[in-house]
């Protein structure tokens, strides 16, 4: 909490899909797009999964938008009639969805290459809400969309990657938050009054403690993140001499 | 959308941690979750993804427990400081938190069973919100609990099956959604047309198209999703049809 500093912009992620929700697909979106958030100093502060239901996408849409200096998606942009990402982005924000001009380019120009048919449903997404910018799709050519501080992605790991990756050098750069981390094979039931007092003493920084499953036993990581280095070393030396004074043993994060 | 029957129980997914925000932690509890509850009929309508903030887990837990037939969360119930979510939720329902009789008795018998000290920070995990019933945790003993409607569960995910496991057989059946897939190797322009189509004729079922990532190549699965076994039947073959007629192959699903 000590580290979301009221300077630091702020993330929300939307997931959309019901694959994700029924256990068919496993997401792992959230993960890339939170660590590359936090490496440039933005907080992502929540994620919602939610199905391929229009209102529920606008609203959500709406919801976020308002509340964070950004707000992602992924999933839904495909040529399927299940992919209504678009639409409901356009409905959000009540603008039109006509077909991009340069979107419309990039894809006839793709499908002519490959002597693949520029059918009704592959054109769908050429349509951009009126106002937004494109992301670049390196992976597919189809592209995301930037409308105001909504960045639309791709929901297949590698498309959305690329697209991340295009937007990410736009987006605006926090204080960094840095951490370190010390892992052990002590449960956590046996340091706890220490790693209180710990985080008691360095306030500035949150200390957080996360079992782990390891092939090998029991393994936690006892992670501070913060903005001060000197805590941070600090703090680094006294979980490893903890973590010993304890009988337990450190290894290496990774 | 047509197998959302008003009849369905539904659910919502609270998942509490910092650390899966900030990708340290590759979430797995929600592909788990779902899988489960969908084999119930029970509908996963969202997930929520939270960070180890008092107010915020009080008031999700709040906002979707009215909502749902079932609200489960996982992570936060360890004895470490940043472990919040059992007095949060006892917050939510403004009732008292203090140590279970029974949950008590489990801990120390475990602890002194192993030499283990049971002490202060181990004990705090037999804290459970007043009126709650405990739920078994067969790995490590602590116990999660249900208070009403909402069910209060481990993070990691070995903890977080076992306990629901225990609580599985005491949720609501809904009228069984069953499915059908059929994997190919078109591009999804390609059918989406005939795709569309065919949601229309069947509009009993939930036609999805997801795209894969697999070793060999694109892949895409097509899966419809209803109670009307034979419109189950009827698409799957209708499926195999289109696939092969658009000149892709069919695949196992596996």
């Amino acid at each position: 909490m000590n580290t979301d500093s009221d300077t630091s912009p702020t993330a929300a992620l939307i997931l959309i899909g019901n694959e994700l929700l029924s256990g068919r697909t496993q997401d792992k979106n959230l993960a890339f797009i939170g660590s590359r958030l936090a490496a440039r100093g933005i907080v992502l502060t929540e994620a919602r999964v939610i199905a391929d239901v229009p209102d529920v996408i606008s609203n959500t849409v709406n919801a976020m938008r308002s509340k964070y200096t950004y707000v992602f998606t992924t999933g839904g942009i495909g040529p399927t009639h299940d992919d209504i990402t678009a639409e409901c982005v356009a409905q959000a924000f009540g603008v039109e969805l006509p077909a991009h001009p340069e979107a419309t380019r990039r894809l006839l120009e793709y499908f002519n290459n490959r002597d693949i048919e520029p059918n009704a449903d592959r054109m769908r997404m050429a349509r951009i809400p009126q106002g937004a910018t494109l992301v670049d799709n390196p992976v597919s050519i189809a592209p995301g969309f930037c409308l105001e501080n909504v960045i639309v992605m791709a929901g297949v790991p590698r498309i959305m990657q690329a697209m991340f990756e295009n937007v990410e050098p736009t987006l605006a750069v926090g204080p960094s938050i840095d951490s370190v981390s010390v892992v052990c094979d002590l449960g956590e039931g046996t340091f706890a009054g220490d790693l209180r007092e710990l985080q008691a003493k360095f306030d500035d920084l949150d200390l957080g403690s996360y079992p782990m499953s390891a092939e090998n036993g029991l393994r936690v990581a006892l992670v501070a993140k913060g903005r001060n280095q000197t805590s941070l070393s600090q703090i680094q030396a006294q979980l490893e001499q903890m973590v010993t004074r304890l009988g337990g043993r450190v290894f290496s994060d990774d």
